[in-house]
């Protein structure tokens, strides 16, 4: 670490940083700055940088001496600022200590709160504040959390009880009150001495009197919380690299939990969940901030304040405005209200749901707030998806029985088995069922349980509580705070009312609604498709105007076109109504294994002779002509490609016995040739055998076929008016003269159906990207092809040699030891497959500058590899039909990020 | 074609072209020129480039405007020289036109001699020469050559005799004589009459009687004959690419068969079979120079020309002299005598054994006509394993019973199963057995036949025969001209007195003896063998000192280290013989195979948790120890690489039921858990499946246990004074993180190893680059890794996605197709693989310059790979013990090479 470096950063009455320092002071610390700066009552601390955090780590568990020095110094400094001392005997400074890292991960790292308390300063404050029960709350709330989190004293497992609730629980039994506030200052003295017998007991070790030495635990604590399972889970999920690190933020305390005078809470500028323009979030008088998070009890929507706080309730009706048209984002902020004083805590960039992101991106366009490409970029492309999910049928609805309402905390319709824990979900979802996670309230502990479920129920806490924030980053549907719900983990069970609803039972909860329904509920297509098909008037629904307004700007500034892949005509029309431009793959096969079809096919495959061979492939001939003229016409004259056959002739036999002998009757074939046939065709690895553009080159009578069917389908579309210049696509091409070979072929089919037809049409041959040789070729290759599309699947497999179907042997690990980044089926490896790719364009453009080269496979519908394909210069992506307004978003985004 | 380019280039009294230009007027054409340079008498004509070749094909079978008009006037030209003119019905100049490529296709290609004579002209000839008998017999040959090779008609298939051949034998039973020579002239006037009305009959047109039309046809014929079937297979077992084409020679004819003072011999500076510096050769008195090649007449030995024609013997001496002293090479030549006067019509290179060879190369070094430099460059480094095969035991021989002797034509010792034709040494072949060609002469067509046969026997024909000349070139054992041996194909027998040998009969042939054994007869190890191992002393063997000479020169100039893949301390050994310098690559699992090893091994892969893992782990350690300090005691302190583990686990797992239910009885796990076990490890496509380093990181178990077993070896050899510096290697690393967890559990080992011994040592820790992926981040790598080596194998697998296991499919039609230039699994694949070779090669050395590569796996013992290794600069090649010799000489001609 550099002599001279800065690694602490002031905020308060003296500010460092601001906003723009995110990736060295953490998202929450930069803001805090942010804040202080445009005069909103912040109170006062520090940031320990990012950079801190793996030096804090590698010095094994120490503050670098300069980073100590600076910290001491700015501690100082607030003690100056606040007029209070840290350790003080009489009138106490307290400070929390939160993490930040940059990208905001709710819930996944710990905090500490009421810092600096111990023995004697616990009494000081009670003098000062002249209120006992709130010092020792206080001090009972800082041991428990710091015995948590930097002594590491938790529940034993996910069944049994915290032990501090356990002790806290028995102590309000004995005094006989419900709430926590309702102990005496004595009473809480007891709990406290339990809870440092239960440390003692536990650790071997005294809870810390020296405040110095509390916080540099603390400290400590947060920065290696950055490696902690959740925490580690939940940049998997998000994608966030591992190097970035955590800042820490001390912060001089303020209570929200001073008595009736106080509250604590969050709020949004906008809805998180549906994106409304209206304020929202929820508070809860005499508290501090954990317990509204927490969800342990259910807080008062925002508007109650008013009521409650007139005074606080302006000021914070102002602060969201200037929030608001400061930062020109919805916005997540904390507050705290101590004797009628506000103070801001936190503001972020409020974490929404999907349809909640389009719907604040589209009207803040609208509202002036924020430009269209300003728009876009807030939009997850993904997100869009939650516009075009099926909703509950209304006439469904109307029959079902809404057995509970919540809190709408995640916008969509989802059904499934209830499960009362995330082991359970995740069991469940292991089976291919679908779950839905359904708890009292949900902590970090059930993270991968939301992620396996289809949605998540809970019958306590509010919008802001860890399932709501969890949910709507996920994406998940949600419903929080139906509370007329009862868990009973123990029996397994929900009832409301005389409804008892058992583990594995069926439920469908609509999070746009807030409403629980028994059974699953039938679905139908989203508001956006029931115009998009013509069942609903455009006119009608507003979210369909949002939906194609978004279109319309993605429309302007992407510079990728975007292509289907499609192996029918109702596909092929789906996608265009979705917007799709063109076809990028047509795989041929497909089309094989429908109806008789697939006996054909077979019988081709077990031919001896060439002749034989013909015989076949002559009855296929027309079936395949009327696929081609029916996806021709439904494209009308656009973009449209063909690729030729491709997987391995073992794929269509028969390998049941019965099959085998039905088919030796309808062929005429003896079952005993059909047996050794397919038992010649079997492979050690067919991934890498015999198919692609390899069985055009052993049975040249099959691209035959196949081109002659791509012709014939032109000719016939050209009669009936319909311009179609097909663009064929070779599989599998490893060495230019294999590319050589078929399109030899095709071109003298063409030319036979031109000379017989005595019709004129054009055509185009290209190839696919799928080998590592032809990428490393395709300059070569480009002298051929007419145009190129990467396989991305087959590129990953063979450039990583991982087979995708064997991959689950050792993907757990892989993820666990983060070897991967990201999944490479999903997103593409930029540094391996990516890589390869970059090569190819390179050399191919070098031989033909202007050629089409695209991507089809599964990575063209994902964000990330979508903005790849635009950084590398690709003409198009080609995905599957639902997958187009994702992948023209991700485009857009793309073109926009490339300009700045 | 550009204007003015240069396409007939003149030799004789005027010369154009001289022996470098071998690229442009083919290897014929360049030494023509060159002869007649150093004064040789050659007959005057001149050579159409190859450059025309492809042109030719290009304009459709015509000669460029250009060359037509350049042909002409060299035409001219040699009429001025020999004073006659072409197609002059009185003293006609005759035309010999011949093929001539870069490289030597001896009897791939047509040849038409006599060119020029027609119904006019042979009345010329006639009176010109006197000789009317002669002028006859030379247009019926020519009506025979140019009715075969221009106008398409041949014997209808292997079995039915020639057509024209047919003819002339029943004229020559009416006639009542045996030999050509010995029909009159009206005799031949018939056979002419006949053989046009043949042609007329099979072809629909007339023997063209314009001379200019003659050489035309001609020209053209043998720029088609480069594509024809047989070119094409010779070219793929030679790798000669076909975009060289050939040239066109067209020369004045000189005769050979114009009366008793007349001849046509082909000789060989040296012996071509045994390499002896012997003047060697052989002649026809009265004959033309097909007839000496076609082996249909035997002939006779040139030493016997001293007494038939002393004159022209002297002078052939002296030009064998000149044109050793000249070419500095062993010369194959032509001479024809017309009339006591010698014409050189040819020579070249002499095509020789590998045996022959290697004794040239170094005699002629010993001789000081050629230095070290080139003398290695003139062994084809594959041909040293001509060394080092078995041959037939003495006491074997001794027992055994020589049925007939002919002349060694092709050194070494071959049995096998007698086959009277090729397709019949195929079938054979196909089976997996050993085939003997067997056939009164071979021709062209029998070329496959001869590549699947172990060796090959003629009753006709010398030493420049077909059969020798093809068995030369192709490494075969084989036997020339074993008359005592009476082929009848018929009765698909060969009978000597009264043996009578039938089709499927063993039979042995000692090529270095020229001796035919019956029965399969004992080898031994050949004598450089026998010296290595101590069975014969250095002293008594030329054979062994040549080997030593040669390997001392490739010592002296080679940069490649070689390796060796050594699985065993006997392995280990027989590589050190060799010459082997260290181990690059010792497959671990080799050893899980062997005694009780199989158990353990399948008791740990069945083992449910890490516990039961390990203790049969604790079983494999002692003996996987043992294995190391075997290999390293062997290795004796020389760089020795020990691979982990890779191979799939279901490789060592049970697939048969009563295996299965025995292990279910040596390991006490249930016989359904072993079935279940089994079966879960099946795995689509198990080359992309959980192997290599994903295995150790699966069960980091078993690489702790394989680098204790390395490090404990270590240890336990360091006490025994030697010293080991192990190189662990870590297989199909495909990302850097999968490297660094394995060198972490490597390294920790180690700590602990040393620890617990109180011992020091040192070892290297690196990795396969056996993937695309790891070639691209090979710079990333190389920052962990302290060596890595290319895996070959599995890296033409991937960058090509073809499984060797599978490729039988559509291998056949590929290397028809000529889609692999050569086999990419023999040699590498320079464009794909290669580049991405490169491409590791120049990252991993940006990061660590001095980093240690190499390559092992089946490439590194194959010559051309090799010399792609030198040429990317790799520190090492590592082979199979018995190839060491090979890689040594390619390493060292590489290096040679690169200096050039």
């Amino acid at each position: 670490m550099a002599d001279g470096e800065k690694h602490v950063y002031e905020f308060g009455a003296r500010t460092d940083g601001d906003a723009k320092m995110r990736e060295l002071l953490g998202g929450k610390g930069a803001n805090l700055a942010e804040m202080s700066r445009i005069g909103l009552p912040v109170p006062p601390g520090f940031t320990i940088t990012t950079a801190v955090c793996a030096k804090f780590t590698a010095e094994g568990g120490k503050l670098p001496d300069e980073a100590e020095n600076q910290k001491n110094a700015a501690l100082a400094n607030v003690e100056k600022q606040v007029g209070r001392k840290f350790g003080d005997g009489r009138n106490p400074l307290l400070f929390s200590v939160r993490s930040g890292a940059r990208d905001s991960m709710p819930g996944m790292m710990d905090t500490i709160l009421n810092l600096g308390l111990n023995d004697e300063t616990v009494k000081g404050l009670a003098e000062a504040t002249h209120n006992p029960r709130f010092a020792y709350d206080s001090y009972r709330r800082f041991i428990q959390m710091y015995g948590d989190v930097v002594m590491e004293v938790h529940a034993k497992d996910e069944h049994s009880q915290d032990p501090f609730e356990e002790i806290l629980s028995a102590a309000k039994k004995s005094a006989g009150v419900q709430f926590d506030n309702q102990l005496s200052d004595s009473q809480l003295k007891a709990v406290i001495e339990k809870y440092k017998e239960l440390i003692a007991k536990e650790t071997g070790k005294t809870f810390p009197q020296d405040v110095h030495q509390q916080l540099l635990g603390a400290i400590g604590a947060v920065f290696k919380s950055w490696n902690n399972q959740r925490a580690i889970l939940y940049r998997r999920k998000y994608g966030i690299p591992s190097e970035w690190g955590t800042a820490v933020n001390v912060q001089s305390m303020v209570f929200g939990n001073m008595g009736s005078d106080c509250a604590t809470g969050v709020a949004f500028t906008r809805d998180p969940a549906s994106g409304e323009n209206v304020f929202y979030g929820e508070y809860l008088i005499d508290a501090q901030g954990e317990d509204v998070v927490a969800g342990i009890r259910t807080p008062n929507p925002i508007a109650q304040l008013e009521k409650d706080m007139p005074k606080v309730y302006g000021e914070l009706v102002a602060v969201r405005e200037k929030l608001e048209s400061h930062f020109h984002d919805m916005q997540d902020f904390e507050f705290t209200v101590q004797q009628n004083k506000l103070y801001m805590l936190q503001t972020r960039n409020g974490k929404r749901t999907g349809f909640a992101a389009v719907r604040i991106a589209v009207e803040m366009e609208r509202e002036g707030l924020i430009d269209k490409k300003t728009a876009l970029s807030r939009i997850a492309a993904d997100s869009i998806s939650s516009l075009l999910v099926p909703i509950f049928d209304g006439d469904g609805k109307k029959k079902a029985k809404v057995i509970a309402r919540g809190l709408p905390a995640g916008p969509g319709a989802a059904s499934g088995k209830v499960c009362f824990s995330a082991a359970r979900a995740e069991e469940v979802h292991g089976r291919g069922e679908r779950a839905l996670l359904c708890r009292a309230e949900t902590s970090p502990e059930d993270i991968r349980g939301m992620l396996a479920a289809e949605g998540i129920l809970t019958s306590r806490g509010g919008v802001s509580s860890h399932a709501a924030l969890v949910a709507r980053q996920m994406g998940k549907v949600c419903i929080v705070g139906a509370a007329a719900l009862e868990m009973d983990y123990g029996s397994r069970t929900m009832r409301v009312g005389d409804v008892v609803i058992r583990e594995g039972d069926e439920i469908s909860i609509d999070g746009t609604a807030g409403e629980v329904y028994l059974g699953s509920l039938a679905t139908v297509p989203s508001e956006v498709n029931q115009v998009l098909n013509g069942t609903l008037k455009a006119d009608r629904s507003p979210i369909y105007a949002m939906y194609a307004e978004l279109m319309s700007w993605c429309d302007e500034f992407r510079k990728l076109k975007v292509y289907l892949n499609a192996d029918s005509p109702s596909q092929a029309r789906a996608g265009l109504l979705y917007g799709g431009e063109g076809i990028g793959l047509t795989r041929t096969e497909h089309m094989f294994f429908e109806g008789t079809r697939i006996d054909h096919m077979r019988e081709m495959i077990l031919a001896d002779t060439v002749a034989d061979r013909e015989r076949a492939l002559a009855k296929l001939l027309p079936m395949q002509r009327e696929d081609f003229i029916g996806i021709f016409t439904a494209m009308d004259g656009r973009h449209t490609t063909v690729r030729f056959l491709d997987p391995p002739l073992h794929e269509f036999v028969p390998h049941d016995e019965a099959t085998q002998r039905d088919l030796s009757k309808k062929t005429a074939i003896p079952f005993e040739r059909i047996v050794a046939r397919v038992e010649a065709l079997r492979e050690f690895n067919p991934m890498l055998g015999h198919r692609g553009c390899r069985l055009g080159i052993s049975y040249p009578e099959v691209s035959r076929m196949q081109a002659r069917a791509v012709f014939e389908a032109v000719v016939h579309c050209k009669k009936k008016g319909i311009d179609v210049h097909p663009h064929i696509m070779i599989p599998l091409v490893g060495f230019v003269k294999e590319l050589r070979n078929q399109v030899d072929i095709v071109n003298e089919v063409a030319e036979a159906v031109r000379r017989e037809s005595k019709s004129d049409f054009t055509y185009y041959v290209g190839t696919m990207l799928e080998i590592p040789r032809a990428c490393l070729r395709a300059g070569e290759i480009a002298k051929i092809a007419q145009f190129c599309s990467f396989g991305s699947n087959d590129l990953t497999q063979t450039t990583l040699a991982i087979s995708r179907d064997d991959m689950g042997s050792f993907l757990g690990r892989y993820t666990e030891l983060e070897i991967f980044a990201k999944n490479p089926f999903a997103t593409i490896d930029e540094e391996g497959v990516g890589e390869l790719m970059r090569i190819a364009v390179e050399r191919a453009r070098k031989t033909r500058s202007d050629i089409v080269l695209g991507i089809c496979g599964e990575h063209g519908g994902d964000p990330a590899s979508v903005k790849f394909a635009h950084a590398i210069g690709l003409t198009y992506v080609s995905c599957s039909p639902n997958r187009v307004p994702v992948a023209k978003l991700a485009a857009a985004q793309a073109a926009l990020e490339a300009k700045k």
